[in-house]
């Protein structure tokens, strides 16, 4: 594979990877395997803290037309929602429904500009409830990814019952890993990226 | 330190860490470095091929803004101008005072924010004419960081003699090194970038 390929992995903390000591996040582990495997791909961490899917769309167009240009093989990773899930002021931040109105217009604008696209699942935190709330969000992802015909990769199933994930955030923030955590979720993501990235 | 630190790192190629197997760059070498010494600063890395301080100014603002809310210790780390030295089209891409005018500028809205701001010089590549404009370039960088009174890292002239890097930047594409020409990057840098934290 001698493509030229710019990836922008656009999302939340988790994306950003907030807590891993080692700076790499998901994100960076599955770049430098890639690098690894003979494909040098130009990597650009989109991912920045507390943002919801809604935050998200206001600026991720604009922020990948810098780094995208005519010419290139140009793919986008998204991760989002569990911001979307928070509970605030006697609410969700934002509401399932417009969470999968934020992923479906994301989703087509990616298609228009003939972006690939990988999606990601929320990740579970420390907070049971919270957990029950971005779960059920992780299907209408599911859902809205399929009918869309984007691979969706479902990690947050495996991340709920993984005994080093749950270790690692609950003696951490609560919300964000550390680098094994991360080293997990860059396992999970690992296949779905290989089988994406080779399209 | 238990300061809730943000660090938009904002510029070209060599900010994003191309060619870099690690995934790191000298950016991520030195934000776990900061980890490792007890400080979990959050990294946000904005650089972007190709382009030049022009390009530059004209996105990251708001790429800034979204990412350093009100309240934290926010930081900008700029490092660009190596795009601006290119010959193109009978002309350099960007003009030395149009470079220095650039500068000039995102220092000031830079100090309007509030936002500790770390200059790094722009590095050598495998091409003499091509370094002798950007050394220009640098001396008049360090004169407008000087006056603005913002530490400015002059790593040009040391990684101009270095072998690792010159190798490497040889035996890859003419511009960029690996990860021991990154990490002899980051070594340059530490000290200022030390420095600068601690304030």
């Amino acid at each position: 594979m001698s493509r030229d390929t710019r990836i922008c992995f656009v999302g939340d903390s988790f994306v950003a990877g907030v807590g891993d000591p080692t700076a790499l996040g998901w994100a960076g582990r599955l770049v430098a395997d890639t690098h690894a495997e003979g494909h040098p791909v130009t990597a650009y961490n989109l991912g920045v803290r507390r943002q919801t899917s809604t935050d998200v769309r206001a600026r991720w167009l604009g922020e990948c037309l810098q780094r995208l240009p005519d010419g290139v093989d140009a793919r986008v990773v998204f991760s989002f929602g569990v911001n979307d899930s928070t509970w605030e002021d006697g609410r969700v931040r934002v509401a399932p429904e417009d969470s999968a109105d934020n992923l479906t217009a994301m989703l087509a604008t990616a298609a228009a500009h003939d972006w690939r696209v990988l999606v990601i699942a929320p990740p579970p935190i420390d907070d049971d409830e919270h957990n029950t709330r971005t779960a059920a969000l992780d299907a209408r992802f599911a859902d809205i990814c399929a009918a869309a015909e984007v691979p969706y990769a479902r990690t947050h199933q495996p991340l709920s019952t993984d005994p080093t994930w749950r270790h690692e955030v609950r003696i951490g923030d609560g919300a964000h890993p550390g680098a094994a955590g991360y080293g997990v979720l860059a396992a999970l993501i690992r296949p779905s990226w290989r089988e994406w990235l080779s399209r």
